[in-house]
C-alpha cells in the first residue's frame, strides 16, 4: 500500500492520527500542496480530485478520501477497531464522525479556504478553481462557533464524541480543534469539558502525527 | 424502528430507496417540512439537527442521516448488498458515494438553500438560521454543471456508479438528477451515458419511492 499525504494539512492528519492508533506503518509518500504539487498533472492520474489523502492498496485500487481509507483500514486490520464493532455501533460511530466533519471540518475549511490570500481563487478543493467567497468565510465563523459549544455540550455528557470509548469521531473532532487555530479561533476558555476531552487526546501517541 | 420521513424531499428520498431496494417495510413518519414541523419543539427532541431522515432503533438509539441508516440497515439486512461485502469493495463504494454527495447533492443544496424563495433566512438545515449568499448559489450552479458532465463520464466507462453491479452510490446519484430539476437544471441532451443509466435505475421499482 502507498500513503499519499501531506504532513502539514489537516485532511490527510485525520488518517496519520488513524494509522498511529492502529500502530499501522505504510509506505508514504509526501505531496507539496503548498508548491501546487496536487494540481500537477502526475497526481492528477493518482487522484483527479486533485486531493490528499490517497490510498493505494496493492492491486492498485485507490481510496481518495480520509473516510474510505478508514473504512478499509478498520474492515482490514482488526486490532483497535474504531468504527464500531456492530450494525449498531458502526451507524452510530458513522453519525458523530459525520458531524464532526460536516459541521466542524467543512465549516473550518469554509473559513480558511474562503479568506486565506494564499487560496485566492482556489476556494473549493478540487480540478476547478472557485473564486473566494468572503460572506462564507464569514457565515462559516458563525457556523464554527455553534460547532465547539455543541461540541462542549457533548463531551459534557460522554467522555468521547460517538460515546464512551475513543473512535474515528475523536480523530475527526480533534483535527478540527487544530485546524481552528489556521482561522485564529480561540476555544473559548469556559469550554471545559472540550478542554478536558483536548488534552486526552492530546496525549495519546497518534496525535503528534 | 421509525422511519422519519418526508415524502417530498430528496435526503430522505435516499432512504426510501434504499428501503424499497432492500424490500424493508418500516413503520413511517411524515414530517412536515413545508410547515417546519422538523423546527418544533417536538421534533427537536427526536434530531436536534432539524432534519430528516431519522432511523429510530427498537433500543431508541437515533441514526440521524441518510449514510448512518444505510450503514445500519445494509449491516443488519444482508439480502441484497448495497454497501459491499469485504473492506476494499465497501471502501470503494463509500469513496463514490462520498464523491456523488460532495459533489453532486452538496452543489445542489447549495444552489437550492442559497435562491429559493422560500428558504430565505434558512440557507443551511440546522436549528441555527443563515442568510442566503446568492454568489453561494452562482458557485453552485457551476459546481453542478462540473458534477453532471463527470458523472456522464464516469458512466461512459461503468454500468454503474461505483462499478459493475447497482449500490447505495447509484441511489445518491439518481435522487440528484431528480433534485436538478428542483433548481431547473437540465441535464444535456448529450450526456448519453447518464441518460442511459438514469432510465435503467428509473425503471426499478424502488425508484417511485
Amino acid at each position: 500500500m502507498i500513503f499519499y499525504d501531506c504532513a502539514t494539512a489537516p485532511s490527510p492528519r485525520r488518517v496519520r492520527i488513524f494509522l498511529a492508533e492502529k500502530g499501522l506503518e505504510i509506505k508514504t509518500v509526501q505531496v507539496d500542496l503548498r508548491h501546487g504539487e496536487h494540481l500537477d498533472e502526475h497526481f492528477r492520474t493518482i487522484n483527479p480530485h486533485c486531493t490528499v489523502p490517497v490510498l493505494e492498496l496493492d492491486d492498485g485500487t485507490r481510496l481518495l478520501d480520509s473516510n474510505s481509507i478508514c473504512l478499509y483500514l478498520d474492515e482490514t486490520y482488526w486490532e483497535m477497531n474504531l468504527l464500531g464493532r456492530d450494525a449498531r455501533e458502526k451507524a452510530v460511530i458513522a453519525g458523530w464522525n459525520r458531524d464532526m466533519e460536516w459541521n466542524g471540518f467543512m465549516a473550518l475549511a469554509e473559513v480558511f479556504r474562503n479568506s486565506s490570500r494564499g487560496l485566492v481563487g482556489r476556494a473549493l478543493t478540487g480540478p476547478v478553481n472557485y473564486e473566494q467567497i468572503p460572506a462564507l468565510a464569514e457565515r462559516g465563523r458563525r457556523r464554527v462557533k455553534h460547532f465547539f459549544a455543541m461540541l462542549d455540550a457533548r463531551l459534557g455528557k460522554s467522555a468521547y464524541v460517538a460515546g464512551d470509548r475513543f473512535t474515528v469521531a475523536d480523530i475527526t473532532a480533534f483535527v478540527c480543534v487544530d485546524f481552528a487555530a489556521w482561522i485564529k479561533f480561540d476555544i473559548p476558555p469556559k469550554a471545559k469539558n472540550l478542554h478536558r476531552w483536548h488534552e486526552e487526546i492530546a496525549a495519546r501517541p497518534g496525535s503528534v502525527k
